[in-house]
């Protein structure tokens, strides 16, 4: 869901890839702050600060710089130019609205990209007949079906049909095994983009308390998985203490393990799940969450996380937005995995 | 490792399949415990109680005899008897222990096995065709490797050279990938164990606190997983909240996590990792670890878990012994997982 978020732009400044620590990063944000209260200042260090607002629209721009970088040097070595192939299953409105996003982001970056719309009638082994062709084409780098699919098609079929060298979206039975065995895979996009804004974010992960909510296996439990395993192992994890919880964790005992947690990752898909009371002061709080609801005084929809972010950006040292947060790094990442994938074509 | 320990006959009774509840366990327990001391009697319900002991030993043999039954059924309905086979690779003591052990349950089980022996100095490409001959030989059902290898041969290769519906100790990366998916597939024997002694103890999961101490991929990685995943899907979970600990976690923060904690299992390797102030009063404490110690006194040595016996069950509320604990179950659950495979060989 959150691959999807339209990436709108922050009223927030980023600030801090890997060299700027924590301090540095209040100091600056503060310099940049919209909406700073007069009372902030700067040798007011007994006074309460705001959480950092962690901009992914900022940093997906970073990445964006580095992606179009990575190819054209890719296209300048004389290799054939990075190629997303996505196929889409019906006329869903948001799932055209998820794959024009994506081919879009694509073609800002330089990748070429084509998209084939199959009807919702389409049979299952239609569908499979065409990702074998895709997958033996060999101008095609990377291969994503947009999900979900209609109910006659079984997705798991679907998602282990994709080479799993070209499978962007990390979806293969073969990735999901090498993300939990800590080898090098192609990562869900989603959960490849929380680890990259904590690492971007300068956020220390090795021997700190991570609370995930949320146990979905293409969000939740891949980032456990990443944040808990080993960093000296082939694809280098967090080394965190991880709790995964989910819908059938009690709200109080809920409450008692995020306020033990250095690092909240929020991914329940539950409007305000996360409030002020439940965290940690100084904690780190990534919002997964993209929730559409509608608002009561002008009946327009918006997106909400699972954080209340008002309150909790209150007490929290670093706070992701929705939107403006995950959403966009998410479809950065898997412009990155495109281009994983097309090196992956020169190693076969 | 724990698959190997030798089952030693516990000198407790084991006291509750699923049908029988928690107090009745202590009441049957307390009829039955050799070194119950007296001032524990069945009215004196303000007085605590030491730890329910769950002798593996006794659950396995009672795993036995339905595994034993499964074969016979098999058999009597016109199939093939249910076969193991093992390939060893040099002469390490420990590993020869491991397979006779293996082998052996086997034989009293009514499932036949052979042992294929190969000099260290076998070549990686040699074992392999060993492999893929016995994959396709439709008499024997399941199939493992004994680890570890010699160097020189890479233990990845060789698990993802076995084919998965034979491949009884679950490494295979697309077994882990659907024990990671809750699908059904085959489940390392020692996870498989824990949740296995967790069921029949008839200790409720579902919205309790888990910590794990351990994240190695072949014991608390997949118990994590299985105890944290929906109890509705393909393959049911715990519906727990699970936290991995591990050997980054700080000693003051895992305390803080196991006092929290409905069920501790330990697999750290770490003799004494647990002890009693660290374990809240009635938890589960499920002990995976097999450590050899020489005792000072006698030069002996014995075999100890992670967690400190003595001391811990004098609060938890359920324990399992090293030895005659995990153990025992663990060599069952492979027996089992070879019925699995002789089962599914019918299917292919």
């Amino acid at each position: 869901m959150a691959a999807n978020a339209s990436p709108l732009r922050s009223s927030f400044r980023i600030c801090s890839p890997f060299s700027v620590s924590y301090h540095c990063c209040r100091a600056a944000l503060r310099l940049h702050r919209k909406h700073d209260s007069p009372r902030r200042h700067f040798h007011q260090s007994a006074i309460r600060h705001a959480a950092v607002v962690i901009s992914g629209t900022e940093l997906a721009r970073k990445l964006h710089r580095e992606i179009q970088r990575d190819v054209e040097e890719l296209v300048s070595q004389g290799n054939v130019r990075p190629h997303l192939g996505v196929v889409s299953v019906g006329d869903d409105p948001a799932s055209r609205t998820y794959v024009r996003n994506k081919t879009r982001a694509a073609s800002i970056l330089g990748i070429s990209s084509d998209t084939v719309v199959l009807p919702s009638s389409v049979s299952q082994e239609k569908l499979l007949e065409l990702i074998d062709k895709m997958n033996r084409d060999w101008k095609v780098s990377g291969l994503l079906v947009q999900l979900p699919l209609p109910e006659h098609i079984n997705e798991r079929a679907v998602c282990n049909a994709i080479a799993p060298e070209k499978d962007v979206d990390g979806f293969h039975i073969v990735n999901i095994g090498k993300l939990c065995l800590d080898q090098r895979s192609m990562i869900p996009a989603t959960p490849a983009a929380v680890w990259e804004i904590i690492k971007r974010a300068g956020i220390e992960t090795a021997g700190k308390n991570v609370l995930v909510a949320g146990r979905s296996k293409n969000v939740g439990m891949p980032i456990a998985m990443l944040l808990h395993s080993d960093r000296n192992h082939e694809r280098p994890g967090g080394d965190a203490t991880v709790t995964i919880a989910h819908r059938r964790t009690p709200r109080e005992r809920l409450k008692e393990l995020t306020n033990l947690a250095d690092i909240i990752v929020a991914a329940a898909g539950v409007p305000g799940l996360i409030t002020a009371d439940m965290v940690k002061e100084g904690a780190a709080v990534i919002d997964v969450g993209i929730n559409r609801i509608q608002d009561p005084k002008t009946g327009k929809v918006r997106l909400i996380g699972d954080v209340d972010f008002e309150g909790v950006k209150e007490k929290a040292g670093f706070i992701t937005p929705v939107p403006g947060g995950v959403g966009p790094m998410t479809v950065a990442m898997l412009m990155k995995n495109t281009v994983t994938a097309a090196r992956n074509a020169l190693m076969h």
